[in-house]
């Protein structure tokens, strides 16, 4: 069963506006297994919209349409859907009849442009609208199906959650079940990562296995099985995340949406450690993160942002001279930093970055992207070196996800 | 000229991710004067992305992808766009080159399957990518045009400003010239704002006029005008903008993509003023803001994230009593975090920041979503009270916001 999802409007076009129809019915269509193979999206443009349909039809077995469906004389959407299939419309009197109940609930008049919404082509099974005035529209002939669901995307998941979902899976039961699992990864490379199980991605049938990028480095693998019931396919999962995991265990930080913030957390609270971090070229975006998670003040008790010189002296007791001599960026300083911060905030774990986010501040040794981290704990203190390259807000998100990693890593050893 | 715009990518198909890449590339190419009058999204799959370019090429003159482009088995767009237009493939050895020197900048060794994306269609143009390693295409054949850029943002957005918009306008040219500005507001609603210039709104032809809601608060009116020639355009824009300050100036922090901390940074540099920050719901989001922006180690000496309340005593000064008597979230705790700060930084201005983020904290009196900020500087100290609400994620980010433009006023008064 192919699904075509085509969306209208030309606020969509224009790029004004984020769809956001599209991914919540891919995603809502593929969970009940579906395949959604194609998105489309066109404007309020009679002969174009016509053209699209027509293709979709042609590709898809199910096309499901969003917006269009408003009181406007720019609202197409049925009127071309019915005439696709040789269809005339007709004023549906319960859908005006709720039209107009909705008006008068609202104590306002109906302006005559919204009989228009209660046109329905004929044949059609008609979806009430729990959230607006348009009803959406179902119209099955030759073995394919174009379903009409308004634009607000209020309206149309509300409408196909109550509605269309029961119907799909009335009509086309039978699609199976999908089981996704994420594996969330730092620290190896995507190319890396998929020579590392590029057995498992060539011979992938059920389940499949994705990569994606995510900012900051982070990279996701997404083993997704389909199978008749829930309890197959969660084993399906289990078998090939056994396996990917003797190859890539290393770099899994977590499964299925848990954030690298989320287990540095998780971690220090287990252990009852208490943190704090000495930031330069970050400003202060590690320990945003680390706030990020609710509960965070358990095992956070602060940070100093020591952006100038003076503060990385005066707060944190990084010494006048090792500025002098190794200069603030250096794996001297963050090692100060580190232990500086961990001595005054009297923290179990101390963490100092500092590094060159660029544009400028970089030396002919000392290129934009160069970051030193330092840890300072119970197990003594490490320091790393990094080269990142992109812009200013590139790096410092890419040092935050690092740096987070290298507390992880050194908390787990 | 009719353009069309092809996302590919399974996670684009499955509702995984949001599409950001067709309404940017929409948003210039219509800004341009084209015409881009359908969006098409297809996954990795031969067959489909062939039949959907393919569909692409016979209604649209220029059709731009997106995707596909990495070193994966799975990354197939080029070879797809090479077939359709009878073309074999190449190893540009520029390109293998870049790719190298990229890995050798990260100091690591380029895995094999890299070399793929050095792989160019014969006879294309080859648009090399600032922030990756995928090159990006262009290959002109009878009439019609495809450009292959690579998925992530920002190897997209960089490429398209650096390259494709200049070959587009030299190649054709004469679409007649599209001015547009944006006027950045921050502090009043959207609805609010839209009741004030609902004249303008519902009067629109050209220049054209749109309302933007951004993350954290902030709304962006952007203007647009169509004319034969630049000066035109821009005439139509100033008249008009000109009207709308009138009625909504006080609103408005800057135009054409500022950022609230650009326009902080521009005021405390004039003014010759350092600041520094006492965070704590905030966990140091305020502060790598202000860090965001290119030489901001001029005017920001640093911060102190007192997320613990022993940090706000030792480290920032606030008194035992004051906690004990007030609590953490409240004006008195924000008022001597921000004359504490400033005393022990020795800055110009001090800001404090404590609020309840939640989802946990809250109490009868004082509910998630309270924030009290303190400015403290030349002019004496101010303090302010919000009550915000939504997820603690969301409540940092409107916090933030909010206190880089209470800096803002505070400077500008």
């Amino acid at each position: 069963m192919i699904l075509e999802i085509v969306t209208t409007g030309t606020e969509l076009l224009l790029g004004q506006i984020f769809n956001t129809n599209a991914p919540y019915l891919a995603e809502k269509l593929n969970e009940m297994g579906f395949d959604v193979v194609y998105q489309t999206t066109v404007g309020d443009n009679r002969e174009r919209m016509a053209h699209v349909l027509q293709t979709a039809l042609e590709r898809a077995d199910i096309v499901i349409t969003s917006g269009g469906m408003g009181p406007t004389q720019g609202d197409i959407t049925k009127e071309v859907t019915a005439s696709l299939f040789n269809r005339a419309m007709y004023v549906h009197e319960p859908s005006l009849e709720r039209i107009r109940t909705l008006f008068t609930r609202r104590q306002m008049a109906m302006p005559q442009s919204n009989e228009r919404q209660a046109m329905i082509p004929e044949g059609a099974i008609v979806v009430d609208n729990d959230w607006g005035t348009a009803p959406g529209v179902i119209l099955e002939d030759g073995g394919k199906t174009i379903i009409n669901l308004p634009g607000p995307p209020r309206e149309l998941e509300s409408m196909f959650s109550h509605a269309i979902a029961p119907y799909l899976a009335k009509r086309y039961g039978g699609q199976g079940t999908i089981v996704s699992r994420v594996l969330h990864t730092y620290g190896i490379s995507e190319s890396a990562l998929e020579e590392r199980i590029s057995d498992y991605i060539t011979k992938q049938t059920n389940p499949t296995l994705a990569l994606l990028v995510r900012p900051g480095g982070e990279i996701i693998v997404r083993l997704t099985a389909k199978a008749a019931d829930k309890p197959s396919a969660t084993a399906l999962i289990a078998k090939l995340e056994e396996e990917l995991r003797q190859q890539i265990g290393e770099y899994i930080f977590g499964v299925d949406g848990v954030s690298l913030g989320e287990v540095v957390g998780k971690a220090l609270m287990e252990r009852k450690l208490k943190i704090s971090l000495a930031e330069s070229c970050t400003g202060g975006l590690v320990t945003s993160r680390i706030t990020d998670v609710p509960g965070s003040s358990s095992y956070l008790l602060g940070s100093v942002v020591c952006y100038d010189n003076s503060i990385k002296i005066s707060q944190v007791g990084v010494a006048e001279a090792t500025l002098r001599e190794y200069g603030a960026v250096s794996y001297q300083t963050a090692l100060q930093m580190a232990g500086g911060i961990r001595h005054r905030f009297g923290s179990d774990l101390g963490v100092g970055i500092t590094g060159i986010a660029g544009p400028g501040g970089d030396t002919s040794d000392k290129p934009v992207g160069l970051v030193y981290v330092a840890i300072d704990g119970p197990r003594g203190s490490e320091h790393y070196k990094f080269n990142f390259s992109g812009e200013r807000t590139y790096i410092k998100e890419r040092t935050a996800y690092t740096v987070l990693n290298l507390i992880r890593k050194y908390l787990e050893t």
